[in-house]
């Protein structure tokens, strides 16, 4: 029998798949289970997208252009402009959702061996994709009592070395939440600029944003044009993540056009789910001034009980639809298997990603987890009292 | 500004790309152009794909499970077992088209610098594949004379080298239309079994089998079942190429395991296409009847029609929709072009893909064309005519 790849053996598991069979044995136990573990909204998908699939010619379902059809980049550019990003429908290549962008993104850009400085903790398939195009994640940590603001540039600076060929973020966001500055996005240009690097941000969470925050993008940067490399998915905008309709967006022309090469081997981006993407497009403000209100409200109840929780520490994100919070506990990775395993209260108990998985560097955040908190207000006040409850009797809780 | 990647520049382009820009300035002489060149049929998606779509429950559009919803693997199960293919549903990965199964296959099975066999002509996008997983294409020549059977097995035997990984096959194949006996597929198992290697099989055309013609899945071979790694796609099968689902099927457990951990990076392949290709998997067999009844006829008179134009010779393939034939002259990449940028008969010019592109060998396949039959009869007849009247005054004819 033939071995498997290297690659194969070094490809991550996400943090979160360890804890499955555990919430499958709770559900046999009859368990309600209430998944902060998961970005999968339980918001509706905008109306306008939906009936653009039940009205699309469907008659022969072809192939797209390879960097999406036409029409669709150019409405897709125009809600760019809405947001003052100023871009030409040729720097869109529409990707199969944000992970798609990323992979071409890394392949068109950086060699085997090469590096890539990544704010930790950060979104753990990042990994998974170095590791398909080779590449090796150095991390700068950030941390939860200044709640995972961008690390001090000196931090920044010291991992750069002869292979580092970019700098990737993601703003707002998973896991923490957080959203950067103007100023901290200007720290990153002047580096990215002084140290020639590609600059990747991961945008995909740009219309939740709360308090009155305002999201700079990466592509409003000036002076770093052919650096700046930006990921855009629909999937949490819309609420369609089953859609897999992502963009790679860049004004470097040498990139698209390396891009747009990988693009043309798999021929195509899906098409009935541009047809959904572009009728999205179509969607009413009125529809994310109801998502984002429902969203502070789910963060505000989240947040602030996880704070009244003696020993729980949360910082309040401004952005995405995630916190990141620290426990008294030995090891969340053990919490979260515990809660699920042997714990409930009423009937019900909490599953969340253990944090340790969204850090490159082993040991950190072995005492945080990411709550995601795209369930109902309800649900969300219960899943609050089982941790709690849980942390009352947790047999691994450390006391100060 | 930084530099783009060395795969970047190892990508190639797709043969038919170079030609685009001479099919638009023929559009632009208001041309008729008969396309030739591609893969798209134009052939009606089964209703049911439709369907399935329509009354589909989108009220938010979810992930799916990273190798595809259950119960779409569970009907796509039945559906093998009733082409004689046995295989069980977690033998399957739902994948982003045929391209995505092979890449996950690629990147699961070898390691950069490993080769892979591949018997040209070749899918010209194996390159592209092979490329972002870094492998290199180790080619053995199959020859138009005998119809592009498999090569005699001392010749594929020489190519084995101790970095040797894989034999990747497409049966019947892309850009030839040749059906693997089962005898040949026999041959390939021997030298796979005795040399510990993969053998990936495209199997996408399965449905396009002429004359009474059974094709032979390497899923059926004995004694290789750890070996053998099938590709699939519902983008020929019922003409949905725009859907972007394949599927990724093998009964080596590790492979499978290895391939998820890349599924489960990129989260889920689209989940409205696998309502359609849910819907697609109820087509009646009529359906099949028909389009194949329409495929004998087309290729035949496409077929026939090129054997009686003098100097031009194209064996007649068995399954599929293309075919390759060999043209009196210089070279095909010229004589497309010159089709193109100089020639019309009665308003009308022909597109086809020059075969170079499809072999790895450099200098192969030049007086070689590959022609896609997805046209209807009378656009074949009319484009038939144009090149035998271009043939009779391309500058570069050769005459024996």
């Amino acid at each position: 029998m033939p071995n498997i790849s290297s690659k194969a053996i070094q490809m991550p598991q996400s943090p979160i798949r360890k804890l499955v069979p555990f919430a499958e044995q709770a559900y046999a136990q009859g368990k309600t289970v209430f998944h902060l573990n998961i970005g999968q909204p339980d918001i509706k998908t905008p109306e306008q997208a939906i009936a653009a699939v039940r009205v699309a010619d469907l008659t022969v379902i072809e192939y797209s252009h390879s960097a999406g059809f036409p029409i669709y980049r150019e409405k897709l550019a125009a809600y760019y402009r809405k947001n003052n990003i100023n871009i030409a429908n040729e720097d869109i290549i529409v990707t199969t959702g944000g992970s798609e962008a990323l992979i071409f993104g890394f392949m068109s850009t950086c060699d085997p061996g090469d590096e890539i400085i990544i704010p930790e903790p950060f979104y753990a398939n990042y990994n998974g994709f170095a590791v398909m195009a080779g590449l090796t994640v150095v991390p700068v940590t950030a941390t939860i009592d200044d709640g995972f603001a961008l690390p001090p540039i000196e931090e920044i600076e010291k991992k750069i070395s002869s292979k580092t060929k970019a700098i990737v973020i993601c703003n707002p966001g998973n896991p923490t939440g957080y959203l950067y500055s103007k100023e901290e996005l200007e720290r990153l240009r002047d580096i990215v600029k002084e140290n020639d690097l590609y600059l990747f941000a991961d945008e995909v969470y740009r219309e939740f944003c709360y308090d009155g925050a305002v999201p700079y993008s990466v592509m409003n940067l000036e002076g770093v044009e052919n650096n700046v490399i930006m990921i855009d998915s629909v999937s949490k905008r819309y609420s369609m993540c089953g859609a897999r309709i992502g963009a790679l967006i860049s004004r470097n022309k040498e990139v698209m056009s390396a891009a747009l090469k990988f693009a043309q081997a798999r021929l195509s981006p899906p098409t009935i789910a541009q047809f959904a993407s572009q009728g999205a497009l179509d969607t009413p403000q009125s529809y994310f001034d109801e998502v984002v209100e429902e969203y502070v409200e789910r963060r505000n109840i989240m947040v602030e009980g996880l704070n009244q929780i003696p020993g729980v520490f949360c910082p309040m994100p401004k952005g995405a639809f995630y916190c990141v919070a620290k426990f008294p506990v030995d090891s969340t990775e053990k919490f979260c298997q515990w809660l699920l395993e042997e714990f409930d209260y009423e009937g019900a108990t909490v599953m969340m990603a253990p944090a340790s998985g969204f850090y490159a560097t082993p040991g950190k955040g072995v005492q945080e987890a990411r709550i995601a908190y795209v369930l109902n207000k309800e649900s969300l006040i219960k899943a609050i009292k089982c941790l709690e409850e849980a942390l009352k009797v947790y047999p691994g809780r450390i006391t100060e």
